[in-house]
């Protein structure tokens, strides 16, 4: 038994030795995880303000987009028995799916805002992956009632396809700020994709 | 010596136990640390190879959308003294931003393609940031045509533009084949950028 315990305290000097040896790349590892973890907070509280403040702008775009198309509206100062000549956003099918993907787009960056306050009380990179639908929607909006509205103003004499901005002036003018705050939304919006995209790399 | 020698002999047979049973935690730390540096080769080689071949079907709907809306020219069979009924995509602005975009994201797939070979052969996360804009440039082509599209087919009463794909068949049925090639390549596109957005959290 003597032996046998002298002989376990022979082996347990070098195992201690051995275990020293180890603890220094043990401590090294560990540290090395630590900085892959927790990143510049400073930075990221700063994509996070940005953010922020690109979703606020984004939202007032799409918003103020959603309305002027909403309501352009215009009836001309004559009529006839049979018929009044009113132009709204409703005679255009372009039109009614841009009112309704800006209202859509809109209320998404209205629910994500609160989102975007506690990235910065807690900075998160945030994956921009229903970003992307919101912004190919968008896009997708402002370009048809772009080409729409480009229509409107010149018309397509091959086809026969006559302008009628000129009867109609104030609802052409309505159409078309829409269409410049939709395609400002669409800029932001991917703007703030690409900052996502920053963030999420310095992870 | 033979004693001396046969000490060390003693001495050395628990350290190897001792350096066995400290190899454990070094070996664990050291393949803790290549995880974060160097990740699973075989899920990036799937995903390089995922991208080439999205790429090639994206290439494959923008060539082929483009090719359907330039070719996109019919004569009709009758025609009086001073003119001649004839429809072509340069008759329509918006067709011809689509033939001019949807011919730039051709040659941005083509010009890709090396580099996703490149990414198989050696596998490296890349950033989507000029993929996006060519996905906002293909989806900005697509919708206006879509609408476009859209009208040539039904027409609107309200402003008394006629739709002419009654009399133009061949014609109609031409774009709203590239418009749909062109959504296509939009989505594959999307899907692409998700991918890589995928590759790059994996490093």
């Amino acid at each position: 038994m003597a032996t046998g315990k002298n002989g376990e305290t022979a082996i347990n000097m070098p195992e201690t030795k051995a275990s020293v040896k180890g603890t220094a790349p043990l401590l090294n590892s560990s540290k090395a995880v630590s900085t892959v973890e927790h990143p510049n907070r400073g930075v990221k509280k700063g994509f996070a303000i940005g953010d922020f403040v690109l979703r606020l702008c984004a939202l007032g775009a799409a918003l103020g987009a959603t309305v002027a198309m909403g309501n352009a509206d215009q009836v001309l100062p004559f009529f006839t028995q049979f018929l009044q000549f009113e132009a709204q956003y409703d005679d255009f099918d372009t039109f009614r799916f841009f009112v309704m993907a800006m209202g859509m787009v809109s209320g998404y960056l209205f629910i994500s805002l609160p989102f975007s306050i506690i990235g910065i009380i807690r900075p998160f990179a945030t994956k921009p992956r229903l970003f992307l639908m919101m912004a190919a929607l968008t896009i997708a909006a402002g370009s048809a009632s772009a080409s729409m509205v480009y229509l409107a103003h010149n018309g397509n004499d091959d086809v026969n396809w006559l302008p009628f901005c000129q009867q109609f002036g104030d609802f052409c003018q309505s159409a078309s700020g829409a269409v410049i705050g939709s395609l400002l939304a669409a800029a932001l919006l991917l703007v703030i994709i690409i900052l996502s995209a920053f963030a999420l790399n310095r992870n």
